[in-house]
């Protein structure tokens, strides 16, 4: 089963880089032994630099299951997730993450995954996109204001 | 100038907790000193752990310009990016960031942004979300697949 749904986001990731979607990476959910949702990535030709395999396929299978949760569901993706796509498999919390090429693999290939690895762990006002942070005082409150808040949706 | 955009981007994030689109989270991106696009989180309303403030803005800056990169644009956001919204940021290469709250205060407010920061860490087979590698030859062969591709557009 494992190796049936891996192979299905390898030859997924193949059609999309042949179709010039974007570059040759794709996933699949999974829950029940069933595929929910599949994708492959489409950043070139939607013009949507966070249109990644995982992050498509998450957004289709929550829409199919109308949570924003996908409690129960495995992730077969044909490459190590990026820290985005691994940044929003968590915020989706999956039960278990399956992948074929490693962040290395994809780094020779010319993907910046390795490269945006390397810079997380670099203080803010050291990275290559310089961050600088201002004002923190109002936006702190603010979160105050939520946890008072009573007719909330926690995630 | 910078004190008006991060404003804007707490008065989004303040606007979107209140009508209960999600957390308290805002982002505008400027072009040329003027907002392109704003977003606000919209994960439990939409059913997409991925519709952070940053995501949503991103997406919408990328479909006004065209493009999916942000070159020379500036990213102003209520909270310090979880790891999804660095990773996005870090592929539509904006020129910089302003943020105003931090992961620290977040996880106070009850988010998981500096426990995924934490987990990024951690050795794959050891997260809280097992992860698992399989098939890597099958895939790797796509990537070399790619790198021998002549009509493609990298990013």
């Amino acid at each position: 089963m494992k190796q049936k749904f891996i192979r299905k986001a390898i030859e997924i990731a193949r059609k999309g880089m042949e179709n010039n979607d974007g570059g040759p990476f794709g996933c699949v959910i999974v829950k029940n032994g069933a595929i929910i949702a599949e994708g492959n990535n489409r950043v070139t030709s939607k013009n949507d630099p966070t249109a990644h395999a995982e992050i498509v396929a998450i957004r289709k299978a929550c829409k199919t299951l109308s949570s924003f949760q996908l409690t129960g569901c495995e992730i077969y993706t044909s490459c190590e997730p990026c820290p985005m796509c691994l940044g929003a498999i968590y915020w989706a919390r999956p039960s278990r993450i399956y992948y074929a090429a490693t962040r290395e693999d994809a780094a020779e290939a010319g993907f910046d995954d390795e490269f945006i690895y390397k810079e997380i762990d670099i203080p803010p006002g050291e990275r290559k996109i310089p961050m600088k942070q201002i004002e923190r005082s109002s936006a702190k409150s603010l979160f105050t204001e939520w946890i008072k808040k009573e007719n909330k949706t926690a995630y």
